[in-house]
């Protein structure tokens, strides 16, 4: 079966931190892949080299199985015009109304497809994932920062700007204590319950010498994934900070069940993967804050399946069958 | 001009309160009008019967006219099955399950179609009034309760629930002294910043003692028009009490700005006619809470301009070329 020849995308998800290359079958099979550092204290040249050197070797890959290429996709941290193929602006990468398409078609001469690293991943998880079943879901990212896809009707809305989906940066804690957002200002979503805010949480906990292990540790040492470990072990404090972000997630996930009447919500990123320890809290407050006739129809708040290849494997659904920004089934 | 033929579709707007019927021609012209009390309180066949009279006089008034009929629209307070033509549920009305279309038929021989209230005025302000530019944007109605209607790149989305857009009852207010909602539930937005709201908080501040000029009056006569007319008159404890409410309405819509990218909010019902009074506050809360993309897309928040209209034209509009569901400019 290996050898057989098949239609097959590059997929590419460029993280501020990591760079995952993958070759993707238009049967949903990984045959190739290919991970490395993103050089981004290099500069924008130095990162786009990279990627254009793991989509080459990829894409060499390819041909050595005698595969057909389909096509390259990109998910980008930040602002995509997906129509033209333009990075707007992503800081981390020093990336702005950079034309990346155009810098693609220089190296490959098959098409080229490029969209926001979240957006990518809800098509990954809408292709292969635990999106698969549902027509209209909401695809939330919680990692550094909260991000959402939105697919409504079998198609991701990227609204008119590309900047539709913003779930981390919804108001929700207000007045002059509300804790800091990466984005400059202050209560959003994300400065509440992202892996960023429980690590945070975590470290303030240990500080105040309150009775918990996560007090033995450094505190650069405490992040979101030690304070899962340590919930995970007894410590009471570490749970507390785990449920108060759970309990946000709960409030912004019920906000989009109300807007958008999903038929299920998918939560991914890194701090899904404590999803057996957030999953109670944040099911008990989408159910008390839903609007009923919206939860009636809501099937569930789910995990991802994709874990990291999400975002790469949507990259890769941007050039192959699902591609075109239209999620089919 | 008044007796040329045109293409007309009569248009209901239902409200538990009143009953709004409009002739309007597929140029968007009003050509009839008809205006009566909803009989809530006889029962649904009642209710059903004025909707049809209604229907059946304006629809006289075109044959008289000499205008060709292209259907009868309807626009229904709570969920509606706008594709089977069924209203799902309406408390007010005593209505469920409903097979309205199919009632209908048996009257009229012309196409008919139903939405919910809110998404009927949605259509009216996107065809004829403050949405018309946009092809995406957010309509709220302010008034005994909050809803809204998604008008996402020319198509109202309406949820696969018939759902979607229940900005009124998003979670704004937590805890347990998060005033009770209309829904049964504490702490939606509908609780803090609908008419109902404003007349409870205006009573309540007039029972504290508060020296203001609403105390002058019976705790039942402080609505929230009463409340808007002494804010006007200059009383400090009324200004306080719509400011309160604008500021959740600001936050409702900077919620929705982020997560949907709209190119406009139109906010609409009852309370818009105190546009004047609540605007400064709605904007400063926008502005501090949208996301900066997301804002540097928005060209603004703007009041409804087809007031009481809205609906029945919107409901026309669901027969005459923008129905459909589509918004065609």
């Amino acid at each position: 079966v290996g050898s057989r020849a098949e239609r097959v995308a590059v997929g590419v998800d460029l993280g501020g931190t990591n760079l995952t290359g993958l070759l993707v079958s238009d049967r949903g099979t990984v045959a190739g892949r290919e991970l490395r550092a993103t050089p981004a204290a290099l500069g924008a040249e130095a990162v786009l080299g990279a990627v254009l050197d793991v989509a080459s070797g990829l894409a060499g890959q390819a041909r050595e199985l005698g595969h057909e290429i389909a096509g390259v996709g990109l998910g980008i941290p930040g602002p995509v015009d997906a129509d033209r193929g333009v990075c707007l602006f992503s800081p981390n990468l020093g990336w702005r109304d950079l034309d990346v398409i155009s810098r693609f078609r220089e190296v490959f001469n098959v098409p080229v497809r490029i969209d926001n690293d979240v957006r990518a991943a809800t098509l990954g998880e809408a292709w292969l994932g635990a999106g698969h079943p549902y027509r209209t879901f909401v695809c939330l990212t919680v990692g550094t920062g909260i991000g959402s896809g939105l697919v409504l009707d079998g198609r991701l809305w990227r609204g008119p700007g590309y900047s539709a989906g913003e779930l981390g940066h919804i108001p929700v804690v207000d007045g002059p204590d509300a804790p800091p957002c990466g984005c400059g200002r202050r209560g959003c979503l994300e400065a509440v319950a992202s892996g960023t805010a429980i690590g945070r949480e975590g470290r303030r906990a240990a500080s105040r010498g309150e009775p918990t292990s996560l007090a033995r540790l450094p505190a650069e040492d405490i992040t979101a994934r030690v304070v899962a470990e340590h919930a995970r072990a007894g410590d009471a404090t570490a749970a507390r900070v785990l449920r108060r972000a759970a309990v946000y997630l709960g409030l912004g996930i019920a906000t989009a069940v109300n807007l958008l009447n999903p038929e299920a919500v998918i939560v991914g990123g890194r701090v899904s993967r404590s999803w057996d320890l957030i999953q109670p809290e944040v099911t008990r407050v989408v159910s008390e804050k839903g609007f009923p006739p919206n939860l009636l129809f809501l099937r569930g708040v789910f995990p991802a399946e994709l874990g990291e290849d999400a975002g790469a494997i949507g990259a890769a659904s941007l050039v192959l069958g699902p591609g075109g920004g239209a999620v089919s089934r």
